[in-house]
């Protein structure tokens, strides 16, 4: 497969312009008035798979936003991948921080992406990611060296939790049948530390509203007389920590994943400097849950955090007034054992528990996911980091991150097969933020790491 | 002066329909967008006074928003009363609770005004409630029994401070020279319970800014290892209050005003249903300092109330984001000896104080007010008590409520003179809030009364 390398210089200015296209077009699955540049979105992906070979290419529809199908079966014998990919983007707000319109994309360098780094909503998460499967699977059937049978499976409704999913997944059994699902939807620790990310925290995310008042009040009239429901809504926010920052939720930990000491010891060796990470996010001290590493915080620990929260009056100048509502979004990250429905329901019990007599609360819960991990001795993965060592010249490092991709649980569950998580973007790619990027280099090392996958995964598979 | 209700009963469609037009104009100090309707505001108050027989008015420019001013100097060696009033009025928003557009005024029957309501933004506070002033003053220059001097002063910029008052006080000192000082800027207890106010709060007014990660970050890759400022902010403004609900800055209470058993045992005769005030604003428990009773904590005890808060992700459904900022804005109510500006400081250093490393804290103060208290002997609550006694038939009960006007103490200070505070709106005439209203039996019952204050003021000032 020496050749990937000459394919890639011949076309990578065309691989860049295509994606760059698809980067134009603001697929934000979370806000309605964009479902036209969603589906808009997905009739360019059904194309892109179809231009790159792919057989009977679909816009499957769902009961939310479809998903974009595409196969490529050289023999039934053979095994299948499946790569599974999402073209919905996260919201860019907000805008004020962006350097350069989110959906105008440009290329920068920057201190780790010396050759540049295409900045736009969706570069990194999840576009410029699937897209390097498309152009690999271009290459493989171009040159006729594609090693057994791909499908495609590109949604548009990750960002808002793959509500459609489950019922796709239910219904199309046969139609995706695979051996292995893989992923790039994920990071790696650095251009020259690779890892394959082998463990993701599951979600639960809720939607809280305090009423204390039936209407706006004046703060003189009644200010200290009357529940102000954002002093209380913060009150019972701040009680959702200790002292320690433990979660204060009764049965929160009963259930978690409780680490070795040889397992943390691992996890420990890891590059990781404490300075560099407080230096990168211009913050004067780190903050977390007591007895546990930065490292082991954001990946092995179950979280809680404000997502956002308003109330009252938030506009220019002074208004005395005391608000009838408040409101926050509130998410927790989970880990292995930890079931979000669950985890949701003590959530809403608790935080009803905790009111005071004078407000009424609601809690309103949004999408939730289940943690998951990967075997590192499986095939699969075995065949990923063979792969690496390749393309990359070292062994990749297996980790654990924090992120959650709701839907590789349900893929177990439901198509019965593993998931492989080939990351290339990097932590630094600010992913969910304004000014998301995605490196030149990282793209296109992805394009050339991933058709090594396919041969390993054959070979190992078949053998 | 029997007359004067002929005098109502002949114009009072005429005085509506002005208020009505003067209601109409959004004169939103605190939204420089609404600057030109501010001013607008400005010139149609003068053409009301020079109207009403005042001589010599005029658009007094500031730094700011102006001053309306006009006279009426029958004679030197008579008193002179000065009315103040304000023009501008408080933002609208919530625009959505709101039954009727704030800006288009409609007269609606409610229960506690069955000749019907004015609803409008201003509509009491305090557009209503000067213009009484205004035909009270033309029924007495029409009628040729107004029995002293008067001078109006209404300003621009109540809403926001009164930022530029202190300035046009010192400059025209003499031109505002006067015995008396005059507002409807107030409330009273009931249409069948006149009060007069004799207790206003102090203000103290901040917006503070928590900044964690210079960026927000993707929840799931940093959630749990880096200082979220929501959750450090609700932390913060929790601790604002202990378990009793006494404000925990350092010196916060060291210099308030502790009211004696007999005064407190004085305040308790005033009339107040407990069960009435919950059912009123839907709230299953009133809320408040420890040891003290509701009328206390809203009219003699120092308070402290978020006035709005935002941050984060707060648009359609569910984002996964750490923010990088959060903000509240925050005031404070101050009763007698405690000083806005030492509170302020007080309130800065405890916030800085109480941050943890992580995150990065601002503090910015928005305008403050003094507290004041008006004697109960002094000749202008005399002559005001009696006029009550003239037009209601009943005493007027002395009452301490939670407002501010800050420039009631900036006028004793300033211009040596003692305020009266004759209000006639009542406290759930939704001052601050959506469908803002003022009786129309309370405004004419004002016109009806102001008239008697310059009688008895003047015969016990010159007695």
């Amino acid at each position: 497969m020496e050749n990937i390398n000459d394919y890639i210089n011949t076309n990578k200015d065309r691989f860049i312009n295509e994606l760059i296209e698809l980067l134009k077009i603001p697929s934000i699955s979370a806000d309605t008035a964009f479902s036209q540049d969603v589906l808009e979105t997905a009739r360019v992906v059904e194309r892109s798979l179809s231009e790159a070979g792919c057989d009977n290419t679909e816009i499957c529809e769902t009961k939310g936003y479809p998903v974009v199908y595409g196969e490529k079966t050289i023999d039934p014998n053979l095994p299948t991948i499946l790569v599974y990919g999402h073209y919905d983007v996260q919201p860019p707000d907000p805008m004020d921080l962006w350097e350069s319109p989110p959906f105008e994309p440009v290329i920068k360098e920057t201190k780790l992406h010396p050759d540049g780094a295409i900045f736009a909503r969706g570069a990194c998460d999840d576009k410029g990611q699937f897209y390097m499967h498309v152009k690999a699977v271009e290459f493989m059937i171009k040159n006729n060296t594609l090693p057994c049978n791909v499908k495609f499976m590109i949604e548009g409704e990750e960002e808002v939790g793959s509500d459609s999913l489950a019922d796709f997944l239910n219904d199309h059994k046969d139609k995706l049948a695979n051996d292995i699902i893989l992923i790039s939807d994920t990071g790696m620790m650095a251009n020259d530390v690779p890892s394959i990310t082998t463990g993701l925290r599951g979600l639960s995310y809720v939607e809280v509203e305090v009423t204390g008042p039936n209407r706006d009040l004046h703060s003189g009239i009644y200010g200290g007389a009357v529940p102000n429901p954002i002093n209380v809504l913060s009150k019972m926010i701040a009680s959702l920590h200790d002292e320690n920052n433990h979660i204060t939720i009764p049965g929160f930990y009963d259930k978690v994943e409780a680490l070795s000491k040889e397992e943390r010891a691992e996890m420990a060796k890891a590059p990781f400097d404490i300075e560099d990470y407080k230096e990168a996010l211009d913050i004067g001290d780190v903050y977390g849950e007591e007895g546990y590493s930065t490292p082991e915080r954001y990946s092995i620990r179950p979280t809680l955090d404000v997502n956002g929260i308003w109330g009252g009056y938030t506009g220019e100048g002074a208004k005395t007034v005391i608000a009838s509502k408040a409101y926050a979004k509130i998410s927790m990250r989970l880990v292995p054992h930890q079931n979000p429905d669950e985890i949701t329901q003590m959530f809403m019990d608790h935080f009803q528990a905790i009111a005071p007599k004078g407000v009424k609360v609601k809690v309103a819960p949004h999408h939730g996911g289940l943690p998951y991990v990967t075997p590192t001795d499986s095939i699969g993965y075995k065949a990923a980091s063979k792969a690496y060592e390749k393309t990359f010249g070292k062994t990749p490092i297996p980790e654990r991150t924090g992120g959650s991709i709701p839907i590789v649980a349900l893929f177990e569950k439901v198509l019965e097969s593993k998931t492989i998580l080939m990351g290339f973007g990097l932590d630094s790619d600010a992913i969910h933020s304004p000014n998301e990027h995605f490196g030149v280099w990282n793209f296109l090392k992805g394009i050339e790491t991933i058709p090594y996958f396919y041969k390993y995964y054959t070979e190992l598979a078949t053998s």
